[in-house]
C-alpha cells in the first residue's frame, strides 16, 4: 500500500538532481577541477560573518543563562537561556521576530505590512506548499497559472494541494510572461498565480509596468468571476539584483497578494531552511487566509520554524553576503559566452544564465555538454524547449576555465 | 477559494493550546508565579551544554574557513567553511550524520539498521506526516489505527494523508491497548498502525511481551490479507524512561516496522525541529518504501532537515538532557497527588502524568481546576474520557507550590 505517486516522485530525481549524480561520477573519473557543475544553485559566497557571529553570540549566552543554575526562574524573555532559545515557538514564530520582518519591509520597500500576517517557515518551499494548500479548495478543478519558464518544483507543490498546474507562454524577446496567453488561460477555476522575480531560470527582474500589467489582469478577473484570484510572488532572489532598476514590492501592486520568501540566497544558508509567508494586509478576509496558512501548516507537520534561525533573523534585515560578486560574474560570463557564440538572456539578477541551445533539443544539447564535463540544465524541465539554464553561484576559477570548454561546444554545433 | 479545512483547522486551536492561552490571560492577572501551568510539553531542562558548545564549535570553524578567504577551494568536506555548514545537504541529509545514528542504534539497542534507510526531518511532526503520506495509497478507505490515549495530532497527519484513523481502546489497568479491540479493528484496509512508548499522554512504556503481542497479531493479520501493515513506533521519549524496564526496539521485533523519532525532547531543542524517518531494512521493498518517503517529503515542501543541526547530531547521539530531574519531579508529583487522593497512573517515562477526573466530564473538570489557577489538560483530546495530563516538565517549585491548589481542587469533588 505504498503510495505510488509518492514512490514514483522520490524515485524520479529531478532533471537538476540527475546531472547533479552524472556530476559525481564525471568527478570521480577526471577530478573536481576538470568538472564544470553549473547546476545546482546552492550559493557560492559565504554567508555575512555577522550571521555566524549572532548565532554563535545567541548560544554562548544561553549557555551562561543555563550555568547561573537559574532556569528555575525564568521571566525574561531576552536574551534567552537555552530553553527558550531552543524551545517551541508559536506556529506562526516569534511575534517579536515577526514585526521586525514588518518593519523592515515597510522601511525599505514603503510598504504597509503586518507582522501579524507574517508566518515564519521552513524555508520557501514549506512556504510554497503551505501557501498553496491555503487557497485552494482541494478540488482537482482548482487552477494555479505558473509563468514559463518557472521553477519545477511549483508543479510539485501544486499537484500536493491537490490543484492543477496551468503554464503561460513567455515573450521570448523579454522572458516577461505573454500577457494575451496569461489573460487567456484564466478562468473561473483559476485560485492563484506564481510570480517569481528575479527569476529562476532566467535571471530576469520584472519591470514594474510588467507587474502592473499583471494585476491589471488579475483585478479585472477577479471582478469578472466575483472571487479572489491570489497572487503569489515568490522572492528567494528579492536581494540579488544586478541592475538599476526599481522592485515592485508586490503588496503595493495587489491586494490578494501573498509573499513566500527564503533566506536561503540572500545570506547564503540554503541548508537552514528559514523563510517566511506574508499576507497583504487589505487583502479579502486576510485574518482568514492567514488562519487557513496556519491550518495547512499545522496539517503538513510544520511545528515552528527553526528557533534558533528564527532569532537570527532581527540581527540580518537587510544584510546580504557580498552579492556584487555574483554581479560580477554574471557579467564576466555573460560577455564571454556571447563573445564566443552564445545567445544569453540578459541577466538582471539572481544567479542565473539562460542561454540558447545550439540544437532544438535542450536534452541533447545538454547531454552533449556533457562530454566537454559542463553540467547545465535543459530547459524542458521549466516548462520550455531550447534553452539550458547555467548556474554561476561557483568559483570564478571554474567560470574561467570552463571558457575553452564552451568553445569547444560551440565549435562542435557551429562549424 | 481559501480552504475551508485548512481555515477550520488553523482557527480551531487544539485543546492543548487553547488553554494554553487561557493561562496567559490568568497569568497577566494574578502573575506567573502564582498559575501552574501543567498544558504544554515543553522541555524544562536545558539542554547539555554540549549542544550549545558544539553549535559554537561548528560556527568558529565555518568563520575561520571563510576567512582564509580560500572559499574559492573548496576540497574537504570536513570541518566545514560556511557555504558547506549552511548549504543544502541531500534530501534524505548527510550521508555521515545517517551512519552515526545507524551505528548508534546498532550498539545501543542490538539494532540491525542501515544509514541508507534513514531520512533527517524536521523533527518528528514532519517525520509522521511523511511517513503517513509514503506508506498510505491515498484513497480515504486507508485505515491508520491509533491507540487511545494518543497524541491528538496523529489524527491531522492521518488526514492529511486522505486516510481514516481507527482509535483502539485501553485497558483501564495498565493503559496498555486492548489487545481484543486492536484484533478486531484490523481489517483489508489497515495501512498502518502507530505505537507510542513511553506514551504521550500516560507516561505509560509498553512493557516487551506487549509489544510482542502487537507484533504477533498485525503479523498474523499480514498474512490473512496479504498485504504489509506498517507498524510506526513514535520515539520522541524514547530516552526519558525512569524505570528498570527494556526498551523494546521496534525493528527487533517486526518486519514492516518504520521509526519516527525527535531530538526535541532528549536533549530539550523542540524549536530547533530535527529528527529522523527510519525504515527497518528488511521491510518488504525498503526502497521503495524509502523512495515513497523521499516523494512525500519532497510533496509537502521539505527540502532538507536544517544542516546545522544535521551536523550536531553525531556529537551528541547518546547524550540527553539530565533527566534525571524529570525523574525526581515524577516521583515527587505522583507520591504527593496520591497522597492527596487522586488516582495516578504510574509513570514510567516521558513527562506526563495521566490522572482520573473526579468527575465524569473530564472538560468540567479541567475548567474547574482553572479556578484554582492550574491548567491540566481534559483527555478528551487525546481520544478518551474522564482523565487529565499534568505536563510535569516544569519546575520544582511550580510542583510543590501547585501542590495546595490540587488539594483544594480535591476537597471540592471530595468533601
Amino acid at each position: 500500500m505504498i503510495n505510488i505517486e509518492m514512490e514514483a516522485l522520490g524515485k524520479k530525481r529531478s532533471a537538476i538532481r540527475e546531472l547533479f549524480e552524472q556530476g559525481k561520477l564525471l568527478k570521480e573519473k577526471y577530478g573536481n577541477d576538470k568538472v564544470y557543475d553549473f547546476s545546482i544553485g546552492n550559493p557560492s559566497i559565504p554567508c555575512p560573518k555577522k550571521v555566524n557571529d549572532t548565532l554563535i553570540d545567541l548560544l554562548s549566552i544561553a549557555n551562561s543563562k543555563d550555568s547561573d543554575e537559574n532556569y528555575d526562574k525564568i521571566d525574561t524573555y531576552k536574551p534567552l537561556n537555552s530553553n527558550l532559545l531552543h524551545g517551541y515557538s508559536s506556529a506562526q514564530g516569534d511575534v517579536d521576530v515577526r514585526n521586525a520582518i514588518s518593519k523592515y519591509l515597510n522601511i525599505t520597500y514603503n510598504a504597509d505590512t503586518s507582522g501579524n500576517l507574517i508566518y515564519l517557515t521552513t524555508g520557501a518551499a514549506a512556504a510554497l506548499s503551505i501557501s498553496l494548500k491555503a487557497i485552494t479548495s482541494g478540488k482537482s478543478s482548482d487552477e494555479v497559472i505558473v509563468f514559463a519558464p518557472y521553477f519545477p518544483e511549483y508543479l510539485v507543490f501544486i499537484k500536493n494541494a491537490n490543484a492543477t498546474p496551468i503554464a503561460v507562454l513567455p515573450d521570448k524577446n523579454t522572458f516577461y510572461p505573454d500577457l494575451n496567453d496569461f489573460k487567456n488561460k484564466i478562468n473561473k477555476n483559476t485560485s492563484a498565480v506564481i510570480v517569481n522575480s528575479p527569476n529562476n531560470p532566467t535571471g530576469v527582474l520584472y519591470a514594474e509596468d510588467v507587474i502592473e500589467n499583471i494585476c491589471k489582469i488579475l483585478k479585472e478577473k477577479e471582478i469578472e468571476y466575483n472571487h479572489p484570484i491570489y497572487l503569489i510572488s515568490d522572492e528567494p532572489y528579492r536581494e540579488l539584483i544586478y541592475v538599476d532598476k526599481k522592485y515592485p514590492f508586490i503588496t503595493n501592486y495587489y491586494t490578494n497578494s501573498i509573499i513566500t520568501y527564503s533566506f536561503s540566497k540572500s545570506i547564503s544558508i540554503p541548508g537552514e531552511r528559514i523563510g517566511y509567508i506574508l499576507i497583504n494586509k487589505n487583502a479579502d478576509n486576510a485574518n482568514d487566509v492567514y488562519a487557513a496558512i496556519c491550518g495547512a501548516g499545522r496539517s503538513l507537520g510544520y511545528v515552528c520554524a527553526t528557533t534558533l534561525f528564527q532569532q537570527l533573523i532581527p540581527h540580518i534585515l537587510g544584510i546580504t553576503s557580498d552579492i556584487s560578486i555574483y554581479k560580477n560574474y554574471a557579467e564576466l560570463f555573460s560577455k564571454e559566452l556571447t563573445n564566443i557564440g552564445f545567445e544569453v538572456i540578459k541577466p538582471d539578477g539572481a544567479f542565473y544564465l539562460f542561454v540558447k541551445a545550439l540544437c532544438d533539443d535542450d536534452n541533447e544539447f545538454s547531454k552533449k555538454a556533457l562530454e566537454y564535463n559542463l553540467l547545465i540544465v535543459p530547459s524542458e524541465s521549466f516548462g520550455i524547449k531550447g534553452y539550458v539554464r547555467i548556474a554561476y553561484c561557483v568559483t570564478k576559477k571554474q567560470i574561467i576555465d570552463s571558457l575553452p570548454k564552451f568553445k569547444e561546444l560551440y565549435n562542435y554545433y557551429k562549424h
